[in-house]
């Protein structure tokens, strides 16, 4: 399957969410009989669907909300809410700062330390809330984060960066997390990610990794592809990653969920990311326009705040519903961002797909976005490119 | 021609309408010797065109007008015209109300219960004008309002959902329609659709259908493969299924129309689909911009009331002349949206094709539209997106 | 090549002029050297460029120049040059009035019969000022008119259509014009199209013609594609029917040229329309952009008025610099719109072609526009939908 | 790897920079550890980029200023610099010169005679602060400026192009500039292009040249593919000459660099190209934004002020911070175009790549930039096309 770039490279062809669609078969099934559960770890959830860990998507309370829901939400411990003891100020300014100003104040927004307690407090008041709490860290700061949040009652510990590989080159006097030590010595499941290969994936599996995050460069607020040339389109990479989670499986019996991270906005985006082989979804733009998420209808990337190389981009989704009508409706809306749940529901039930596992084995077609008026429309829509 | 998006999933290239154009060979013909006719169950007409069975489409007068034209309407059972015995209040207020109330107006107007007397009277109307009468219905209520319209005179039914299949599981306590019975039952020729696939074309084929409705998810009004991830675009599925109509026609003698439906705008749109094997054709918006449909310039799709998951748009079309003007001219405009049947004809003529039947044969070229300015010029303006 | 559409249809892909570019190689020469002369019947000229027969870029006047620059222009029989004695007030109307009355307009003025003594007095006008005269017609008029222009002295004569064939089935008490007998009896040579396919093109020239038109539905004024669904992208086009040429050359001893006509906008379109096979273009809406042209800054196509399918479009291109500055620079634009002739020897020089057949042999790359920010930002602002 | 366009035509796919993206693998380093370092002639630089000769990048200033972030800048020995003794009004003038008049007046400015002397003061001016010299002219001009500039203490000197070959046809009277006598006669190394093949690129080093530029017809401020027809993604031609560099070097043991010369925007477009082989890069529009830049604001083409066929645009691309920040960072905006080096180092550390060398092998996938939101909103955005 390679392509001749030029005499000296060859490449593949990768595919885009956007430029695949789901064919019906020749069965279907009333949506009330599709079964959209699932399992992280040791955790069962009725949706496929976890929050971001980014400061304008999930806070205390989104996160407590999201696994009432039958979701999840992951906390970011290198964020504000770890940062600060009072977000709500900070928060405030972040939504009412002009274009121009925005960068930097992001950047002195988060040269303010990480407190230990802060990362302790806000475990134990999800905790305390009944909820299922998720956690994330850097790989840099994971060891220093990671046993902290498990003794304080976390569930699940995400370790997540741009690109996380099982051999990283540390510079002299510094020590490069062992994924493999980390994952046995932590007390609670342990996700990591970001990858888009299978190879890596497959390494990634056999440090006893809980889950794989599935995602380089698709987000609507991630700019790697711009800043760093870095990036894979999604469909590819989440049907190269499931492939290695199967052969992991047939290998050693273990069943291990990927989940697609980034560049998934609609209702169709998330069936078409199970469709290509995931287990489950990380959303961050369609959750942060709910009514209680903290970004106050902004939202932006995590690595937004770096004080060398910024590489998110604030971008203002605005605030259409409350959280519970996002994932399980009733929709207010007709593009595909409301009742999150229910379009899966749907479209499992149209293409005949009784369970997660159907799902991913349904009929795709390579059907270019571009040539579908509706889909040109509703796209340059989202982006305010249009009337 | 299997095309790997990656390892764990192989796809088939679809290809839309608009990636095609049709090429010109060694014979021409005078327009006047092109010969449209057609024929869905024991109805012979003139133009191949179909309105669809849309609130903004076809009321009782457009469907009288349409036949009296030489083309057919359908009426839609599961509509306003059968929840409401004057409709003007209600479509008045569908074109007034803005953009952010619409969905919750058009779940509120749909909650109000269909009528059975409303289903006979609108028939009846029709057939007391001497025109020909179809209506149609979701599965679900296909046999209630069926067997009544057909009392009332009805012509043609129509059996219309997004997705339709011979194998539906429906929850516990609920039953399926079976479509084989409910032809057999019928004493009128039932429409069945949608559906995009051979294999599905041939089984419905199999029940007795009179004719089959082709597409999923390319309309202009429709977000399905937005909010589901779901569809096909329309050149490869009218392919397709034009194949098993031409399969089952050699195993059974019986010759069964197919019909393209949904996201076809101009004349040229509608010379591609039967270019591409269909025998008629069925289209909304460019007939609710006739003066005399119900929709007052605006048009959504039949998909939009539901009150969990709404999935059509409301597009604002506008009125441009009259229904005869748009079906059979002269023009007024200059883009393809009037005059469809003398578009038709010249084409047909410039084509050397004779009948619908030599207008399936002539050659095909795959032209992507976005790199023909004329063609992006178009469509930016058909979306607003121009000057 | 042939590519599956779905089952019941193959097609192959065709290339369109934005799709291409043009690679040096490891030859250059100055653009002086550079040879851009061509024949065509048995006129010379230095460039190979002729002005369309339309009325919004030829008149006499305009033929003059086009001549004595060492181009060439059509003059337009079946136009408003041979319906009104006294053009001005009609092509005033036509520039003034808004685009809701258009349509209409155009037919109403095109209603008004052909007069055979302004055909007559047009040529004479022509050729009274030394000029090369030359004059078209579509095939329904081409002996009433032919004879007569032949006899008031025109040089060469265009038979054009949308589409030509040497096969055209008439209704009946009509005949069709016999091409072969027709290219026989006139006493100057004809010039036939459009056609766009290897065939077609053998056909044409087997009936004596001096020239083939090639090119159909790519144009700017012309919207086939969308009102007929007709039309195929001009590389493949050209290619196609330049094959067809030099058969015919191999089997017969005589060169024909052939002609790309039809969505050429710049210099460099030009220099890629001779690179895939032409020998000359012709030309619209960028000499419409002439302070001489009759179309005070707008261009129509020749099917736009037609009374009951029109189908070309007004387009209003505005006036950039006088017509020598448009062939001959120097360029007052560096949008390659100005110096056309300068632009194709520059090319030539750059690709080391010394003649038009040098150039014709040219290696070529395709290379989408759309990926080129340069050529988008362009496209976007000739058709005003950028800035 | 032929594609038929026509039955007279074959051509090869060429791919963009936009067009592909890069994909991590199993090995990360920290950004630290990468090493940027590459050698031009005699001259060892950590920051693989150069400023291109045009007006609006380079003068004196910028020279030296670049010459001391570790980078290099060009100054153009046909541009303003040696044309006026005081070039402040003209280049405040151009800054505020309308759109329409904007061709015009630099036709009339670039019509000022060239000084020698100015050509030696610039050079001394800049080696005078103790930075790298490097001057560029056109081959016509070369043996004359080139002389005198290495006389003045220049270190390099570039003879530059649209399209440069070994075999250059110069009308009768004219003599060509024999580049492999120029490049041993010259006291300093010399660098020659543009070229975009393999043959070209070998027969280029066979000449003795220092290095190589790669690139005909993608960037911003060049219209060649319009005006010509001219051109070919950039990322083909860099894979293609690359290898003719390896070939070269297997053959002779020199290394001899090749540079990505147009169309390169971001640091994620800078680290692609040398993805596709390039050792350099040579950039102008991301360099004009500096607030030291001359163009104070605008960017132009070096064939923009053609007297006959002028065919680069001026480009309002603004200022958007010091030349240090756009290098060297901290980066003020989010958008790629900050901090180059740190975002080549980021991405190599991203894609394990230690080296240049080491980067040029990285796998690449073709990944429509389209298919992309986030691209399609930042292009949008670059072009003025967005919100």
């Amino acid at each position: 399957m390679n392509i001749q770039i030029g005499r000296g490279k060859s490449a593949r062809r990768a595919y885009g969410i956007d430029e695949i669609a789901l064919v019906p078969g020749g069965k279907t099934l009333d949506p009330s009989l599709a079964d959209t559960h699932w399992s992280i770890g040791n955790i069962h959830r009725e949706i496929p669907i976890i929050a971001s860990a980014m400061d304008g998507v999930v806070d205390v309370n989104m996160a407590v909300l999201l696994s009432e829901l039958g979701a999840l939400g992951v906390i970011n411990l290198d964020g504000i809410q770890t940062r600060y003891e009072d977000t709500t100020p900070i928060l405030d300014k972040i939504a009412s700062v002009g274009k121009d100003e925005f960068v930097s104040l992001m950047q002195k927004i988060y040269a303010e330390p990480v407190k230990l307690e802060l990362i302790e407090r806000r475990i134990k008041e999800i905790k305390a809330r009944g909820a299922i709490a998720a956690a994330s860290s850097t790989p840099i700061n994971a060891e220093k984060y990671g046993f902290l949040a498990a003794q304080a009652g976390c569930d699940l510990f995400f370790v997540q960066s741009t690109v996380v590989s099982t051999t990283h080159l540390a510079p002299e006097g510094y020590s490069s997390l062992n994924l493999a030590e980390f994952c046995a010595k932590m007390p609670i499941p342990v996700i990591l990610g970001n990858c888009v290969t299978y190879e890596v994936t497959l390494e990634l599996l056999q440090t006893g990794a809980a889950a794989i995050l599935v995602g380089i460069g698709p987000g609507a607020a991630c700019t790697s592809r711009g800043v760093l040339g870095v990036g894979i389109p999604q469909a590819t990479a989440v049907a190269d990653c499931a492939a290695a989670r199967n052969d992991f499986y047939i290998q050693t019996g273990k069943y291990i969920p990927i989940i697609a991270d980034g560049g998934l906005i609609t209702g169709g985006d998330i069936c078409k990311a199970i469709a290509c082989g995931a287990d489950g979804v990380m959303i961050g733009s369609p959750l942060a326009r709910a009514a209680e998420a903290p970004g106050r209808g902004f939202h932006w990337g995590m690595a937004t705040p770096s004080p060398v190389l910024p590489r998110g981009t604030r971008i203002k989704v605005g605030t259409t519903g409350s959280i519970a009508q996002i994932l399980r409706g009733p929709a207010g809306l007709d593009d595909g961002t409301h009742n999150l749940l229910g379009a899966l529901k749907t479209s499992m039930g149209t293409l005949g797909a009784s369970t997660i596992q159907e799902m991913q084995q349904v009929e795709v077609v390579i059907a270019p976005s571009l040539l579908t008026e509706g889909k040109v429309y509703q796209k340059a829509q989202q982006l305010g490119m249009g009337k």
